[in-house]
């Protein structure tokens, strides 16, 4: 309608004076009413909404269970949680159940997505079980999102609302603020400090800090210079060895050689960003320290992981949502990347984990390991339909993606894009050296997850969210794709451009996790952040470290992140608290944890779905957020019946002044 | 000299045209020179010059002694330091040689200062041991200090140097980056981690931070309920009655009911600040937890202490100074003080400790505790001479006092003042009802510590330095009277609104203690802060966290406070070690402590002071501060030159019209 409303007020302007404001409001209301309406389409095509994951079902088992609550004290007190326990110690891997094959049956179609059939005969007749939409939908949806927010008067009918959400804001904050600080006291026990707050993005290869790692890789290289780390030339090397390569004791060793910091030196850097993963800039070290797949099978990575992990399990209210990438080069990443999370035994409450999938093609196709796209899509989608369709084939496949809760989509957003015009190729005719854009990825991701979650939620496996990074930096049409395809988005900063889309984020309430000082040392200074104004507005961001190897100082990178966001933007206790829930709902922790975390309804919007005894966030604030959301909503409602009122009105007064005939209803 | 100059201009630019601008350049040399000479003058009379203080000699004996160095790995392994013992555990009182009396008289004299003889017959002649200048001195060295900057040329000189100054920084760093860092790799071992950090302003009370307090009060209550604490209206009460009578339980204890944070609604208001301090808004437990002195002797503050600087000692490169106050209302609170600090033990190689005096003046005399200002004096310094005189008598004193490092003036600075014109009334004729100003409290502190570092010396026991809180707020005269006074400050953010001072503070090099979130928090939002400014310009500046309790969220308040610095003003790894040693320049840490700290000769300027292996400050950086402070200087001194030269000429020209009898020498 976006379109035709553009149409139609161009022809309009040409002949009809457009002083039909009411008119006008209807179409802007009518437009942004559409791109929800799209939105709404694909999320249920692709089970990304709360209630399809089978894992949020009250009757999901979670194994290795979670700790029983420490509050009120329990009658038996056998049940009580005596402290965290060495990582992974409850976890029986004979324990997990493993079921067997389904008869369903999968294959790549033309386009580049896997289709998903009951049966031979659906197959042969080519009735998947799920219609996702194809590539030319997809553009075509993209660009009518992209008509609506690029138009004139509805720019700055959202600037108008974005202010007038922020003014509100204001007003209620002034108001209010004596009365939240008196309900937050009220609450007994909980603060700022034992709220549950999730970091809903950060790098699994980046999820210590500095300090943390450079103690690691001394304590390594002192103890157990012995270990044989890396094959070079057909030679194996020992740690001693490459240190020695390296010119390099472990006494010497600093967090200035180190050079993992991102800080002065990156900024609009991506590509130094990067290199900084490099310890002492080797990637020898990097792949001995920073990977999972490698000599000694991730083992150094695996162990570093645990003493965060145990860090966690310390605080009790800190979690996070660790990215593990999977690079899509060959299909055995995934048996892989499953056997090191099982093996080495990462099991958690604290954490569960995404998939980050770099978009490497062009890489791959300039080293000739690759033909064309589609090989990229078979490499990172295929096993999980193998181990979905038949979880005995895979056993530790099966186990890891019980804890993953969705997938990120990762690489410099900077880079110059060429667009695609008129044709979309499909993933197969695209063998082109160039990497496709943003939005063609974001595509081949989510329509591939789409297939997948309808079948995981047949088999009732937990199915996945696409949260990818997003709007960190690059163009509008990021944004656009993340709004249609994904759950929720990582950054978003980009979102400060486009006063059209961040309203649409705004009524969608689409989860965005900020990173600020990730932003500050990469794209944004902290000071012009948007982090504040979104959270004004009331769309619904957390903060979250992204990095902490390379963005944070103290041993507690979460609370830093708080911390400095609350002392820079004077953030409240209450809208930390707020924040902290925020990050709890946008996480993919299921649902019967997210129950014990902030409350028993916590799905519900308003006050119903607060538990203020949990989230220690007061009625209040719910109350003004919800209300000022629902009016907005309404807004478009109200203004529909007005419309349909007038023109009852005017058939009413043609007809009057003929024959009365009707009578209105 | 300034006044004169200043006399002069006037009458110059009534009758001869201002045109020699080397003449008026050399009136404005002159005056700078003149008030660092006058500096130089109140430094050396009270003994506040590094070289004055004997526990800055290398025979000092630092008791309990500090752990020995850890590396290189000493040859005979019994000396190795084995991590933190338990606070205390290695004091002995009964091995502390506690010195006899010696025979100097001291009185307070009309003025309202001590004064020191070293014999009857001295003491009947009025010959002190020091000449300490009198109030009338004082405060016309004040005026001229003052009438100096706020001469228009002399403003516009010291703005346009203090630019200078930063610009020249800008390309010092856009040339030397990647050289520094090239050179701080190079230093093995040594990072921003493990360079020693003194936090030169920190008050004992709120040295925890707040989720340390809450979690020590509910413990308190949980384990030790029938503790007595309090007496009320002659009742004892004990830690459960109390808090029956709060109507609270240990579980209900969270952050927002402490209500200790000073974020959003202490802004510009101190007054609110300071009661912050009750923790739930109740003096009964600021008594009770944040006290030294009440039923339970400060037992509980004493612990938490303890605790707090366990945390320190386990950092092992983390130390501070405590303030600990001496309010002046009666002659037993040094000794009450002095038990609370040896009884409990509380010595640590990471503390030493400042004495923080109110200026509450008014508050005691309108409770009709004190008559005049002279007995606030009294209270304060005559157990200090008389402990200074015969130790034997309070021998707690005097232990504590070796490790007291100096004073601090504490109070809202940002009251409104009177000021006082023609007239100084002595201490014992201040007896209105009026607070005294700044500058009156500031010299009365400064002569008695001139008398009693004069006596002390001579004593070979350890001085003290003046540091007060200055330029947090309130008029340009606080600056004054710190920069003629003090050895450091705390605060000075108000030098950003006078060039001229701020000049003068960088050409002293005068210390001092930033504390950028508590300003955040109370005067000046962290992006206005001149932090940086004063950094880059050279001034000698270090970070402090002032209110750990009040201000910090996590639980390295230290490290936080450099890592929102580092994060919001892009300071680099070399910038933020250059700042952790200018705090251990600024501290009152014994020299012998500091040689191992930061180099053997730390007090030199440049170069020759800095060790790199230490401090991980590369050369080049302290060549370039060394050499642009050094221009600085001799500027005023070839500008002398100059002139001297010009009327040699002068002289030469007018004998060459008339006969030659001089040849230029």
């Amino acid at each position: 309608m976006g379109r035709q409303a553009k149409k139609d007020k161009k022809s309009k302007s040409s002949s009809v004076p457009k002083n039909d404001v009411a008119e006008q409001l209807h179409d802007i209301y009518g437009s942004f009413q559409k791109c929800l309406d799209l939105r709404e389409k694909y999320m249920r095509v692709s089970c990304q909404r709360v209630g399809d994951n089978p894992s949020n079902n009250d009757d999901w088992i979670i194994y290795p269970p979670p700790p029983p609550p420490s509050w009120p004290p329990p009658e038996n007190p056998g049940r009580v949680w005596d402290g965290p326990k060495s990582i992974g110690s409850d976890f029986i891997k004979e324990e997990v159940p493993i079921p067997g094959m389904w008869d369903y049956l999968f294959e790549l179609d033309d386009t580049g997505v896997y289709q998903v059939y009951s049966s031979k005969e659906d197959m042969d007749a080519k009735r998947p079980i799920v219609n996702v939409p194809k590539p030319k939908e997809y553009f075509q949806d993209l660009d009518f999102v992209f008509s609506v927010i690029s138009d004139g008067p509805i720019k700055s009918f959202a600037y108008r609302r974005l202010k007038y959400l922020e003014n509100k804001w204001s007003m209620y904050t002034l108001l209010n603020e004596y009365q939240e600080l008196a309900d937050s006291k009220r609450v007994p026990h909980r603060d700022l400090y034992n709220v549950r707050k999730v970091d809903t993005h950060v790098h699994n290869s980046a999820c210590m800090n500095q300090k943390h790692l450079l103690r690691y890789i001394k304590a390594k290289v002192k103890k157990t210079p012995e270990d044989v780390v890396l094959s070079r030339d057909g030679k194996d090397l020992t740690l001693e060895q490459v240190f020695q390569s390296l010119d390099l004791t472990a006494y010497d060793l600093n967090i200035d050689t180190l050079d993992m910091h991102a800080h002065k030196d990156t900024f609009h850097r991506f590509d130094k960003f990067n290199s900084k993963y490099n310890p002492v800039g080797e990637s020898r070290l990097r792949e001995i320290f920073l990977k999972t797949d490698n000599k000694i099978k991730g083992r150094y990575l695996a162990e570093i992981t645990r003493e965060v992990i145990s860090d966690l399990e310390e605080s009790k209210y800190q979690m996070a949502e660790y990215r593990l990438s999977i690079y899509g080069q060959s299909e055995d990443e995934w048996d892989k990347l499953a056997d090191w999370v099982v093996e080495n035994k990462i099991f958690s409450p604290n954490v569960r984990w995404l998939i980050q999938v770099p978009r490497l093609y062009s890489s791959y196709k300039a080293a000739g390991t690759m033909h064309n796209f589609e090989e990229l899509v078979q490499n990172i989608f295929k096993p999980l339909f193998e181990v979905t369709r038949d979880p005995s084939k895979h056993p530790n496949l099966h186990i890891f993606l019980q804890r993953v809760v969705g997938f990120d989509s990762v690489d410099d957003e900077s880079k110059a894009e060429q667009r695609i015009y008129k044709k979309y190729p499909f993933a197969r005719n695209w063998d082109i050296s160039m990497n496709p854009p943003y939005s063609y990825f974001l595509y081949y991701m989510f329509a591939n997850i789409a297939s997948l979650n309808n079948f995981r939620q047949k088999r009732k496996f937990s199915t996945f969210v696409l949260r990818p990074h997003c709007g960190e930096a690059g163009d509008t049409d990021h944004l656009i794709s993340g709004f249609l395809t994904s759950f929720g988005i990582s950054h978003g900063i980009t979102l400060r451009k486009s006063p059209g889309m961040q309203y649409l984020y705004y009524l969608s309430q689409l989860g965005i996790a900020v990173s600020p000082l990730s932003n500050n040392a990469l794209f944004l200074n902290f000071e012009r952040n948007p982090f504040p104004n979104f959270f004004h507005r009331g769309l619904h961001v957390s903060l979250s470290t992204d990095d902490p190897l390379q963005f944070h100082v103290t041993k507690e990178p979460l609370i830093e992140e708080y911390s400095i966001a609350a002392q820079i933007w004077k953030l409240s206790n209450t809208d930390m608290c707020e924040i902290a829930r925020n990050s709890v709902r946008h996480s993919g922790f299921e649902s019967k944890i997210k129950k014990h975390w902030i409350g028993e309804n916590w799905y519900l919007p308003g006050v119903p779905g607060n538990d203020m005894g949990k989230t220690n966030v007061p009625n209040v604030r719910m109350a003004f957020r919800y209300e000022t959301l629902q009016e907005e909503i309404d807004m478009f409602k109200r203004r529909k019946k007005t419309r349909q009122q007038r023109q009852r009105q005017q058939r009413v007064a043609t007809n009057a002044s003929g024959e009365q005939t009707e009578q209105p209803k």
